[in-house]
């Protein structure tokens, strides 16, 4: 009884009807669940959704806790082990603040609800332009994380000259470094920039030579994708 | 003779005098309608445009109607499928607005006339690029779609973050879904932005992967076409 | 001896040292005499500097002129001809306003001038990379005029829409234009924006479509590029 | 022993644990000499981080200067070579300043110590990945820098034309540089726009083309980096 209901917890590829209505049935628990949250009452309908939800989770937690041998496959020790697998912590974080409801400033512990959301992909999974995607993300990672620090280290030195050059506009380093994310992206909101001669000059610099570094992840994505098609 | 209207007002490869110019003049009648729109003032000039332009379409909605066997060729039944098609209904609800003068609120109906501009494409299908256009959005649907999907729900995410870590500069959480897309798509009016360091953390953290997310669309659209053009 | 001349004026492959002198010569002539324009004051040295660059203009038209058979080689008739080329129009306009200091509406003329700087690139003409670059975009030109028409329309259709649904915030169409324009480009200054929901609703879906609309240009440049460097 | 110096100084392929050690240790110092300029305090703590950050740097540039001859290969001229080589110099101008601590307009050299940062990517010299990207940035340096010629000379006629058009914005030409190059890399803080509507026209034209000069830099990266992985 126990390997069925593991079974219907768990989502794989060819699913019976009850497998794929739990599967369905959990994700419109979790879209319920955040419901609350794009709201700033206290009303009673939202106190009701939020205590449902959470008995959702505590059933499916335990659901899970009982079958995790079945998950982890190492006999006995795998109910030792799986409460402190990430899944499992994600989804303890995701119902503590529901059972501590005054708490506000938790609150946005149940935020971690949509790394459950996560789950669905594994839908997804199977499907062929998903896999491509995924595939095309897994085999440029490192030249990604490459770019990525790259392109941090070119809003670190971006922020570091504006905030030597203009301390007068930039009263934290923090604030430097904002100016930077939000000028190097294009953002531009416009709430914070250089005001100097010399600021305005760095800030042209650093925004021209930042179309390179946006056109890099653009590139490696692309010549992945491409690639990626073509193997197909 | 209602097969020569019919090949009259449908648009089709090899085309004689007579039926390329009902096209263009049906599209001169198209951007002629779309004039009021442009302008806010009710003057004279205007409805008379609005009511020449009325009829035209009034007519051209009779003909085709009147030639809809040889268009949906399902005898006469025709008739009666016609004015549910997609396009059918379309083209009434761009006359109806016109029909009551009066009542400004139907007037973004007239949008919808704008629809039929649509058809103007119909010129172009048997253009090649047009076409190899059109094929790399046809192949590439599923994945575009997915990465529609992807974009919208780390839109919903950020807004969800945001609406919740700084209350005070987002009154409702429209305004953080707002100000989420405005910030990833880098138009960053700077109408509304996060204040508190957390909110701007989170918006740096937004915004950089965001890159990532505007890449996605661009390299699978520079894939598709790259493909498309090597087979021709 | 105009033959000699023209082969001095006129840019091409292997140049002799006098040649490359003259073309040097007259860059140098163009980027002084904008140097005026880059400027409010109308200064002794500015007029001296203008007046200076404009008896060099006309002398080069003048020698231009006289040697129009060999640029032409239509015999006799090239004199004719020559005067009512785009680029000897062109010359003549960005003289005539010099010649009338006084008329400063007419000043916009001297940008002309910068037309001029496009002989520059007849130089890279025969550089490798320029070769690829003007390649792709003649090769890509009906995709990218396309393209371009696609963009115009969606900057129409959003401008439209816009317009109607909130005529407070855009006391013209033009406004609305604008403010479409300056939207899908993502540049975002927040001197225009929608400030009613509905507004919003549609300021969000434009600048979310209007990613893949800037990602055409780019995947059609790119998949051209990709094509040309594998040709050579 | 000099050449065990050597070997442990500078950072190649195969590293022993001493001779990595080293390499993290600078990377740090270099991180920790950066402190300092993060804040706008004059307190102890960061005098002293000063001071010690010095006398590290101090010390490599004296062991890489008495190992110079390992490094240049040119036997005893190498001492006199080293000091004039790009590195020995940038090292010495970042050593300067905190030398002579009260002088604050010097304060910026010390961001040339970031320029040593640039050594850690050495050690990625011999990441494949790192290895990918800097071959296509190598072997299409010379498109990427007539595509930058080109967008600088796009922004430059921009704001020739802008400033022309609409002087009481725009006070001098150095605010229409800054607003070209602000407008084209679709940053738009709006601190300065257009307000005529000729002037509107011009922004309106100059953004819609420069999403083109956009494209092209990431073209170039992205086919040249598609070529790369293709040839692996």
């Amino acid at each position: 009884m126990r390997k069925t209901l593991f079974q219907i917890i768990e989502p794989h590829q060819q699913e019976s009807f009850i497998e794929e209505a739990y599967d369905i049935f959990m994700i419109l628990a979790i879209i319920v669940s955040l419901i609350p949250l794009t709201s700033k009452s206290h009303s009673g309908i939202f106190i009701w959704l939020d205590l449902i939800t959470t008995i959702i989770f505590i059933i499916d937690y335990v659901l899970r806790f009982v079958t995790a041998d079945y998950k982890l496959q190492k006999g006995r020790i795998s109910f030792l082990l799986y409460p402190f697998t990430f899944l499992a912590m994600a989804d303890l974080l995701c119902i503590l603040p529901s059972l501590f409801l005054l708490n506000d400033s938790l609150r946005l512990f149940k935020i971690l609800r949509m790394l459950r959301t996560l789950r669905i992909f594994k839908f997804f999974r199977y499907s062929k332009n998903i896999q491509i995607l995924t595939n095309v993300l897994k085999k440029q990672k490192d030249s990604l994380i490459i770019v990525g620090v790259l392109a941090l280290g070119y809003i670190f030195v971006s922020a570091l000259v504006i905030f030597n050059v203009e301390p007068s506009t930039f009263p934290t380093f923090f604030d430097a470094l904002y100016w930077a994310t939000i000028s190097l992206t294009t953002v531009g909101y416009g709430d914070i920039y250089a005001i100097s001669t010399t600021g305005k000059i760095i800030t042209m610099i650093s925004s021209f030579l930042g179309i390179a570094i946006v056109a890099l992840p653009a590139g490696i994505i692309t010549a992945g994708y491409m690639k990626e098609i073509k193997e197909l």
